[in-house]
């Protein structure tokens, strides 16, 4: 186990940190920062999570460098806290027990593009829109589009990311055919190969998407990538409720309808969204945001398809976008909702929080989320990717509200317990981290201890980002403990 | 480490291992068999791989059962063998070290059919026919087609098993959200729940899809359905030899085409699946079968756009069938290819092997298979799954020329070390066993240890199918020997 709790909430450095500090430094240079802001930067939770600093940040730009930091990190049992963009929101980045953020954000190369074989080897600093940029000119794309645009692809793997495309096209873990890894005893490891499938063989290339950093540095990840295809359509349509438009997607997805994107969006969160001008405002009740492609027979055929749909649950097509840009300007102003949203009420406290569900459960589990918040006196708008059963609720918090903290935590655990009551997870998207670590026994069980009995495997020190995933009250590293 | 090897090799049984069975026969009754022809038939290997039997046979019919067997088991450092319907192809429920085959095609329930979430939960003993059979009025379908059409679920997911429409809709690796198991110290664990995606904690289901018994005993799986679409065609392409119909393959792949089977079969394997009447004859060098499905315009528009690609290789398309019966039949040919050669050269033996590549390498390897093959005088026809780069070779030989088995070993190796040098995976089905042990330092290289290392963590007594995946001589369960 990682040595006590807090070196950087000491005044000074622990002489075992300092020593850590100075080993680096002399191996990687000016690499290395110690000082407040930076380390401040990588702790940065972007949620109500309190930021935990890290005692230093090393720069890694190659793969010996990350073995270097994993090796000397060891020797003195000093957590590593890898690091991609910061983009994370469940405090996956904090150093609750202090140690070295890893950033990899300059190891960005892309080392291959096999346009024949649609896949593409990057180092795990590559971000995706970097990627996409890169593939312009190819036909082919990198599906995967979380949020953050800015996200690494290192990040995206290690919390199992996805996007708005996934109804179609998958999350992280179905679009990594390989990492390459450093593991915690300082081994480089490749977990599979560039084929389309293998029988051989444990797959480590899955147990290690998703796992947050706790059982080994991504370094290097080959990647699926997808044709373009001929014809693209996004569409607006408007609901009178949240429930007609999340039963119109359940009915969208189990009727074999072939879309690309359907994204709801509650009325609060179709107002400050149509606020930043991509679209006209409208009073509905809720809107599903939908893309199809194809070949031009088969996108129009499946928009006609959709539209018969919309129309049956009492919405209407509000908008077709059949230009590139008319459909950037959509998807751009539906990744953009969270900060329309922040923009919108200047001044508030904002977490936001995903669950998913099976799919014939989404609408009841929307009202009833809905009304849990009401209440509890909570403001929270719904937004998400309902094609895959998964929605976010924003909570927005004023923060002189002293009382609306706990108000809050009772929210979010009710909402992970009604997910997971019906088959779902406390997170489809987000990830564990700091936030959803108590959520995890509820989910679990005795697999838990199985997840438990890995990590101890993998990482006997447990300097792997220490703290995450596992709650605090049975910590995983019990083996090799000081 | 299980106790020596092969108490089935002595004349009786050891005092231990008949400790073991009256434990098991008190507890589970008329269900515990020792007769000889019952312990063979669950050591039936179906290739070159000599027969390891078992000291007993547990039926297990309900989860109960088979947390009493790997209790009894674990107690006594016993092997057990997890068996499904004993058509693995590597020697996968042999018992090397003996011990006790736990029979899973008793617990053959199908739990629940949720058709509007597109997924049902089935035990661990349900076969992929029986479970569509049982789906036929849901206008849903399970699609992992493995040639064994009795194949059980639970057995397909321990080989991470894929079939003829892989390259639509996946292999066993994306189409199971959830599974049951016992794991070595008899807790019952479920590692997900049935949401389409999650970002919550490491990923057991994909640890347990591929790990052949070796980790945990699955008993109860949550698989995919997917719906039955309105269009599908079936059509037999001639190609003048096996490059062409390959290289169409790889371009119909890269292309986006959208095809939900695309299999190879060069001339041999084409004349002896015609012998069996379902489609006439023909003198071409190889043949693409290929399947389009969707709605009744896009089926069209794809098998058109399929056709293009055809002529331009050479090649012409035979035969389109549009009817259920029509398609069934050549589909019902493709799958019983291999009895079709059994039948059409009888008294050889035939040795099945598989190898998967990244696509653009997939002519190349297999124009090279067929020269390593003239090369070492053996017969190895060729077929496959070529949209996901998977091909099949048979090795026929004389069981009378002493020397064909070097010659085959020599093959053998040769296919997977070419497999492997191209980024490739020395199995894309048919999984490591006994038969692929060998191969997997040279694929996985450090990878191996970490394998190792969660194999000792979750089963640190090795009783779970021991001699499996890892090779002999750098034993995977060192752990808690004896």
């Amino acid at each position: 186990m990682p040595s006590s709790k807090s070196c950087n909430e000491q005044t000074g450095l622990s002489a075992q940190r300092a020593a850590v500090i100075a080993e680096l430094a002399i191996a990687s240079g000016p690499r290395v920062v110690t000082g407040h802001d930076v380390r401040a930067q990588h702790a940065n939770t972007l949620t109500w999570i309190a930021s935990e600093l890290p005692d230093a940040v090393v720069f890694a730009e190659s793969v010996d460098d990350a073995v270097k930091v994993v090796r000397v990190a060891g020797r003195h049992r000093v957590p590593i806290i890898a690091f991609g963009s910061g983009t994370s929101l469940e405090g996956h980045v904090n150093a609750p027990f202090g140690g070295i953020s890893i950033d990899m954000s300059r190891m960005n190369r892309i080392v291959a593009v096999n346009a024949a074989d649609h896949d593409a080897v990057v180092e795990a600093g590559v971000t995706r829109e970097q990627l996409n940029d890169h593939l312009r000119d190819t036909g082919l794309f990198f599906s995967v589009d979380p949020g953050a645009a800015n996200a690494t692809l290192g990040g995206m793997a290690a919390t199992r990311a996805s996007g708005t495309n996934t109804v179609r096209y998958g999350t992280m873990r179905d679009n990594v055919l390989s990492l390459r890894a450093v593991m915690a005893n300082g081994e480089i490891i490749t977990t599979a190969g560039r084929a389309r499938k293998s029988a051989a063989g444990y797959d480590l290339t899955h147990l290690l998407i998703g796992s947050e950093g706790t059982l080994g540095i991504i370094v290097e990840l080959s990647v699926r990538l997808h044709p373009r295809l001929e014809a693209e359509f996004a569409a607006v349509c408007e609901f009178p409720s949240v429930s007609a438009a999340a039963t119109c997607a359940m009915e969208s997805i189990q009727s074999g309808c072939c879309l690309s994107r359907i994204e709801l969006l509650d009325d609060v969160m179709l107002r400050v969204t149509a606020s930043a001008g991509a679209f006209p405002a409208s009073n509905c009740g809720a809107a599903l945001f939908v893309s199809v492609e194809g070949t031009q027979r088969a996108a129009d055929e499946h928009m006609q398809i959709f539209a018969c749909l919309v129309t049956a649950h009492g919405g209407k097509v509000a908008g077709i976008a059949a230009s590139q840009s008319d459909r950037d300007r959509i998807w751009k102003a539906r990744h953009d909702a969270f900060w329309s949203l922040r923009n919108s009420w200047p001044g508030q406290a904002y977490v936001v929080t995903d669950v998913c569900v099976p799919i014939s459960c989404l609408a009841t589990c929307i009202a009833e989320t809905t009304v849990d918040a009401t209440r509890l006196g909570l403001t929270a708008p719904v937004l998400g990717h309902v094609g895959d059963g998964n929605f976010h609720a924003i909570a927005v918090i004023d923060p002189n509200d002293s009382g609306a903290r706990g108000r809050l935590d009772q929210f979010l655990k009710n909402l992970s317990t009604r997910a997971i009551a019906i088959g779902g997870t406390c997170t489809g998207e987000h990830g564990i981290g700091q936030g959803k670590a108590y959520a995890m026994p509820g989910e679990f069980g005795p697999a838990l201890d199985v997840m438990r009995q890995i990590k101890s495997a993998l990482d006997p020190m447990g300097i792997l980002n220490p703290g995450k995933i596992f709650p605090k009250d049975a910590p995983q590293d019990v083996q090799g403990a000081e």
